[in-house]
């Protein structure tokens, strides 16, 4: 018989929450208006668009609900963000920063903009993956229009001090951009709080349905589209705007403002414990600090073992985990994250990350170390190493 | 009490069939893995994102399932298409063509190419809408990369001979884009028949959810991608894919290839009727071409009255219509499309755009028909005109 499934990759894809999908269903069949159509079924699809957006601004204590532009997920947000700024505002310099650790869809289209004549530099981290300020400040100038930095990290849990790297960001560069994507519904986001240019996370994030993310503009940041055509979005995104997954974002960003609080401190305590068992097994080193880490992030290498096994074995428990990037999995390349926080290759093959949210609960936890110590036993004994 | 609503612009939006929902909706809150993740989870909906593909393949007869990449609406189809393949090919030349009477989501892209020196072409069209196939074959050269010409107009219906144009285009010219947002689920779409390079259209645009589109792009074709990042659907389009909505998009196009053609000879009756009966309207005249138009297609200008008027007193008969383009209600100015076929500005402001779809039908027509008339008698009284 097969075991009740624990699913613990959550920075990997997220179910949609019973009462998001309720409150968001209607805008697929009933109210299915173009919100740019002035008769009444247009108006209320207008009116969903905008109650969800005033639900996003109250979520993260953005100053005005018309500073939230919505995007179909993050990938696009974290584009529309660095490229938009970079050639927006190209006559005040062309430098650009991120971290090392960064997400791909960071890095990427940097490294875009620097095969056309824009400077990039990437900042590095230490051994848990906080980046090195000195080299920040170092690196900074009043060239540099947009530095990218996550607010914490998908692999490693890692959680950056944000409003200190606003502060030095702020000091000589124009904008900071913070990739919440891994943070958000884990940790109290607040962009007035810590002074953030620019903001992303998508619907899924949040357990909301995928289809919608948000780019949070602090009023005054000079930004242009890089999707022209009808100009929804105040031109900053055009497309017909997806009802369905913008309505259930914003219910879900509701839904967990409200239980944040209670649900990190739980997941805290599962994280800790899970932690604490698995730190036991021979040869397992957790990545990421200890202790300045996303509630629900446990991520460990294990010697002499790969990554795509465990993750393989695991699956046999009905225990699903991730290895390497959430989303490149398919590569054979080591995490760049990995790497970056000092591994050797051989080393960042055999990681695990186990994410966790709402269908966790402590007494998966026996279960969990269980299905660990055996899959790292049985894999170390047919290991050659 | 309120009549029973009569949706009539489904260019505009459309609702998610039922049978669509039923066969998506599992992928929102039991099959939610990621298609990138190597467990069980995530391999169930790598296959459904391969099923999707294939149904779209065989809907539009492209050659290979692997070259249809799934987009999250036309517009982002538009923008790559446009944008990948202009950057990718500049060597070859740095020429683009489009006609006058596109969507805003291919001029605006190739707008912004002309601003950063690209040659940008814009073929006229005459009064029924169809593009002046001299002026095209004049303007085409072999610097030419992109040439992108609607397959059917969503604001007058006119069809046009994509065969022919393919013809034309690649007498000199490389690559041939089809808009094809309008004419998909009426007209049997054949990308090898009409030998198409690039092909674009919606889910919404075939009674799909909202959040996914396609762009088809034949074996050969040289583009590279403008959304960086984790490198999915072949590296063109990065983002976690959103399987909701592209199983929903691919059953849909199951189900409309089956019924085309029936469902198109419905149409095309109702359509005739209405455009009969509308005709005798004092100062009504049809936009478009009366034959050569989509089957569910009825657009008119009444003289001295506003189209925005026409459309709020239809809705209170609960009949929903257009006027001018369907994704920029809100500006004043009028459609482009009808300033392009020949018509004056004060003449363009009283357009009525109807587009069938699966709720109509015959019975509806004396109750449209009756609606139009009352309205146009009350605003005609109230005109100062």
């Amino acid at each position: 018989m097969k075991n009740k499934r624990i699913y613990l990759d959550h920075a990997s894809s997220r179910p949609v929450l019973k009462e998001v999908f309720n409150f968001a269903k209607p805008y697929l069949m009933k109210k299915y208006g173009n919100p740019s159509s002035l008769y009444n079924l247009g108006l209320e699809s207008q009116k969903a668009l905008e109650e969800a957006r005033e639900k996003i601004r109250f979520f993260i204590n953005a100053e005005n609900s018309k500073n939230i532009i919505f995007t179909d997920n993050a990938t696009e947000s974290n584009n529309i963000a660095i490229r938009g700024t970079a050639i927006r505002n190209l006559n005040d310099g062309k430098e650009i920063i991120s971290s090392s650790i960064e997400h791909m869809s960071v890095i990427n289209p940097m490294k875009d903009l620097q095969k056309n004549g824009w400077t990039y530099n990437q900042i590095p981290v230490d051994n848990f993956g906080f980046i090195n300020y000195d080299k920040l400040n170092e690196l900074l100038s009043k060239k540099t229009i947009v530095t990218s930095i996550m607010y914490a990290n998908n692999e490693i849990g890692t959680i950056q001090p944000i409003k200190k790297i606003s502060e030095i960001v702020h000091d000589k560069g124009k904008y900071l951009h913070v990739d919440a994507s891994a943070a958000i519904g884990y940790l109290p986001v607040d962009v007035q709080r810590d002074d953030i240019d620019l903001l992303t996370f998508s619907s899924n994030d949040i357990y909301g349905p995928r289809g919608a993310g948000i780019l949070y503009i602090k009023p005054g940041v000079k930004l242009q589209s890089i999707m022209p055509g009808g100009g929804q979005e105040r031109g900053i995104k055009s497309g017909t705007e997806n009802i369905f997954s913008i309505a259930g974002m914003g219910e879900a960003s509701k839904i967990i403002k409200n239980e944040i609080k209670s649900e990190s401190e739980r997941l805290t305590i599962i994280r800790n414990k899970l932690i604490k068992e698995i730190s036991k097994i021979d040869r397992a080193f957790l990545t990421g600090h200890p202790k300045k880490r996303l509630p629900g992030h446990v991520s460990f290498i294990f010697n002499n073992i790969e990554g795509e096994s465990i993750l393989l074995n695991m699956d046999m428990y009905n225990i699903q985990i991730a290895t390497g990037s959430a989303c490149s999995h398919k590569t054979l390349e080591p995490s760049h994250v990995l790497l970056e926080i000092g591994l050797k290759h051989e080393e960042a093959h055999g990681s695990m990350v186990m994410t966790l949210g709402k269908s966790n609960n402590i007494d998966q936890i026996p279960l969990i170390v269980k299905a660990v110590n055996d899959t790292v036993e049985r894999l170390r004994k047919l290991s050659p190493l």
